[in-house]
């Protein structure tokens, strides 16, 4: 899930890292992102970057593949409700950062095997979902453990993560997560699984 | 809704409507969408295209807009559940498709002002919304009409469209529609607003 550790290190590596982050600065400061601009804010040749990535859509791409693809921690509140809050919020408010709602946008954009990609890298929506999914397994799991009544994975896709992405991405304000969480989990207990 | 209406006729109409129509193929074939390869599956000057839309992802993003911004008509099947299965199953086929999808993506992608748009246009991205909300709207005012209690359209875009949209983007399998509008009745019955 952190591709970047398998490429080759050294001054590649640190050449990857200028890059990424020159790519999220960018994005920050809200000015449009180019090949020849990433590369003068990374210090490094535009050759370079062309040659590694292909084309700023590409390198996008494997920015948000960084960014999105990891499943890193979840929170551990003791409930299963809580837990959904806390990772919910947390959702939403990377999803409201410039720089990161434009790397999910191109996340959504990228195609299954992008130009550049090092082999055998998933592509960044599906390391996207795939991380998603695996923090909700992961919380379900301890939940589970506890002895709580947990809904499905693709649950907790459809009506809590859904309307998180949604509405970023369609510049709508981010929804209530916890009302989100509240109807998710009385859903679970009276309704039939899917 | 419609921008072409009120672009100017005639020659420039006609090319217009061309190059919306080249996009769509060549979106459904699955090759990849140049300015160049658009202008020729249309059959007008390359140099036309660039001039009116600038590049490939505004031409994509107005292609969208005519796709995804219209608010069109709505089921009536005599009650909301009924309607909203049809609508929501109508989404979900629409998005299934290779050309409709890559149009959604390219909504999803456009900024709020692309360059080459219409003076005045909305963006792809703030029609397709504006669209399904209309819609939704249009459902939940016929519903209420005939006495029938209803949710939210927020609600109906969080539980119906995000999920449907969600799923098509990240290249999820589709829904099942009648799953997610028993839900949301079930949730509009029993839980707080929102």
């Amino acid at each position: 899930m952190t591709p970047t550790m398998a490429r080759p290190g050294g001054r590649s590596a640190k050449v990857t890292a200028a890059v990424h982050r020159a790519v999220e600065e960018l994005l920050t400061d809200g000015g449009s992102v180019t090949v020849p601009r990433v590369a003068a804010r990374a210090g490094v040749n535009a050759t370079s970057v062309y040659r590694r990535w292909g084309d700023v859509a590409a390198l996008l791409a494997d920015t948000a593949l960084l960014r999105f693809g990891t499943s890193g921690d979840v929170p551990d509140t003791g409930t299963l409700r809580g837990d959904l809050r806390a990772w919910g919020a947390a959702l939403a408010e990377q999803a409201a950062r410039p720089a990161e709602l434009a790397l999910l946008r191109a996340a959504v954009t990228a195609g299954p095997a992008d130009p550049g990609a090092p082999d055998g890298a998933e592509s960044a929506r599906s390391a996207c979902l795939a991380g998603r999914n695996a923090q909700a397994e992961a919380l379900l799991a301890a939940a589970a453990a506890r002895g709580e009544d947990t809904p499905t994975a693709t649950r907790v896709l459809d009506h809590l993560v859904a309307p998180v992405y949604f509405r970023a991405l369609f510049g709508l304000p981010a929804p209530s997560v916890d009302v989100l969480v509240d109807r998710l989990l009385a859903q679970a207990a009276s309704s039939p699984p899917g």
